[in-house]
């Protein structure tokens, strides 16, 4: 097989650094998309991959960004976007500004992502369009509408392009991950048992068994969650 | 009881002026919304109620009309949310824009809309705000990414407010329309049954029966469809 | 209108009693079935229907029951399932044999009289089937498994029953009720706002509601909650 | 890591064959259950396992079964629970016999199976429970009926099994196999790309894969689907 190439939009130090070191130990070449890159420096070092520098949002920026990918690496395999924004509060107090913010960052960003992604992925009949999702992108909890409207959105995205795209022989799929990632802010100073939220290097490791399936027997939607977690 | 009012945003020719004529016959004193109210005249003239012309986008807007509703019949008892925004075509041709405007119509108007209602409806502790879904509100379809994604948000919005102001004495509630509505374009030309299509008078009578519904017994969601329709 | 038929299966003093008053009232012939019909004379006696011993696992005793019903007032135009059967306890203590009762008393009894009823609703191309869920229909909770295993059957046979018979003229519905009903068991002792509970009264509304629905925009399911219930 | 040993019932030539034989190659010792064993010793000689006669719907059967299994190997890795019957036709012409039996086959064996897998599990907090779902197990079409009340009833007790297991560190999860088996009837003189059918070897590299997650993110539902299947 020849080196596969990664592009996880939306790289921050959690679930994208656990993926883009499995990727890497799996022989991939990953590329980071962020705003900020700079603090991806001791990743990409680390995984000996590329940082570029995009905002999401822009069909020119992305664009431009797999242009450069398309150059240095060819075509992507495997294209993960990651990208998500929280406001909370009680309706009658949400700034409606936030509530378009996160859909644009959250939902908006993945459409120009996955747009960018399947024009290539067209070209050769294959490859794998993820995205990571969460409770609230099944169930809508109170003072969390801007969240919950965005991750609905991204699903009715990651659904829509599994029905449009699988027979043309791109792997769409759609992650629920339903509890805390274990390096994010949610799991500061709480207790429990050492693994009840998720470990991102756990979650890695299914995105790539799902990257690998064989295109006879596709998953387009999967949960993920701690043992201990409520549901 | 006194006289109920009823504020319809995204007012047209179909469900919103059937729901216009089922809600005037009953009593209510119905506000029909719109950006462009000259079309209305004719519903107006029948059901003896207003138009008031206001881009639901736009919170202050938004918040200028339901003020003026108050001083002209005072806080609204329903709400209803009609506005959808359609753009079809492969995921490498739409245009991005086009995504951004579908969700600002159909999803973003709908949270601008239920935020000043539920302020309202808040202070008496009563009230009903009531969202019109479809088909994609919960299943997203090839060739359709933009409406599937406002109208999922949509849902998300319906649901977390449910839970978010149900405690708090407001119904809430999401309908999907699962087919299509017979004075709609869909409807053209079309042969079959003669009630193959949803008939939006139909549709009206049901949403008056989950507006009365009594509070220990209420609909957060629920589906319509045509006897004939495949699902 | 000529007067209509409403056979409610599985009766007991909850939610049959309060459909049997309110279809009385709306002008039904109500005929009662459960295996002791004895209790049932008070409520037969205020609703002027009729009450029918039959076993509802038995076709025989359902078709004898269907049967006796066409003699007397002629096809039915409504009937409700109702009858259920909850078994609680942890996987590793649960008795094989109540599993297999839950599903007998809630699901295949569910499909016997459904049988019967179409049977009939057929020959005349009309008519409505409802069916009693609970939020175990879509929710299996620890402790509960004979319960859902039944609800979700059950659901699964409201679901195919209303595609495969709706087009053929008759609506069949599902109702998911979630939460506990004022009557029942679970509302002894309990504290809270006078309607935390639902009122099968207020249930009974909607069910009736759902029977007059047109058939161009018919409800195949629908949730039913009180206002201050989690979910 | 010590050798694993997996119970496969309702083990027949396809999707259980292609678990038989991944397992065997991950070096699980393998116990296929069936009524009818004789028919399964090519595959008892390939993969160096073992067969045992059991009628999944009888607990001394299975009780019995998993004893003899206790004495060989030891409590038992992984047990997948895959029996199914499909009894098709109008809900008016259905004999309710089948109703009953596909249920007793498809659903109530389940319980049997996975009560007893659980017991052994529970000692020691650990193992897989897997059980293989269909597309009736979350959409009931017409002439289906009683298939789907049995998949909907397994999937409510894989649900409820993964709510009461998991924080006891027993891992419970439910397959949607969402298409054709390429080795079962469904696949005889159909034309279609190689592989429009799902590959029971590809669905076997999935269950495996699951079996093999962490703790901290386990999935309790996924679906598998051809790349051309429409869904």
């Amino acid at each position: 097989m020849t080196q596969e190439t990664a592009v996880i939009v939306g790289a921050g130090k959690g679930l994208s650094a656990a993926l883009a070191r499995r990727l890497a130990k799996d022989g991939f070449r990953v590329v980071l998309v962020a705003r900020d890159v700079a603090k991806l420096a001791p990743l990409v070092a680390e995984t000996g991959g590329q940082a570029i520098s995009a905002d999401a949002q822009s069909p020119q920026a992305i664009e431009a960004m797999f242009a450069e990918v398309d150059r240095t690496f060819g075509p992507p395999d495997l294209v993960v976007f990651n990208a998500a924004m929280r406001y909370r509060g009680p309706i009658e107090v949400l700034d409606p500004a936030d509530v378009m913010d996160a859909y644009a960052v959250g939902a908006f960003a993945g459409f120009v992502t996955a747009q960018a992604a399947a024009r290539r992925m067209l070209q050769r009949g294959s490859g794998s369009i993820f995205f990571t999702g969460a409770t609230a992108s099944v169930k809508a909890m109170p003072h969390s509408v801007p969240f919950a409207m965005a991750k609905f959105a991204l699903r009715a995205l990651a659904q829509g392009l599994a029905r449009e795209l699988g027979p043309r022989g791109i792997h769409v799929a759609h992650f629920i991950i339903d509890g805390g990632i274990s390096s994010s802010w949610a799991t500061q100073g709480e207790a429990g048992p050492p693994d009840k939220w998720l470990d991102p290097a756990a979650i890695a490791e299914t995105y790539l068994a799902v990257h690998r399936q064989h295109r006879s027997a596709w998953t387009a939607e999967m949960e993920l969650r701690p043992w201990v977690e409520k549901f």
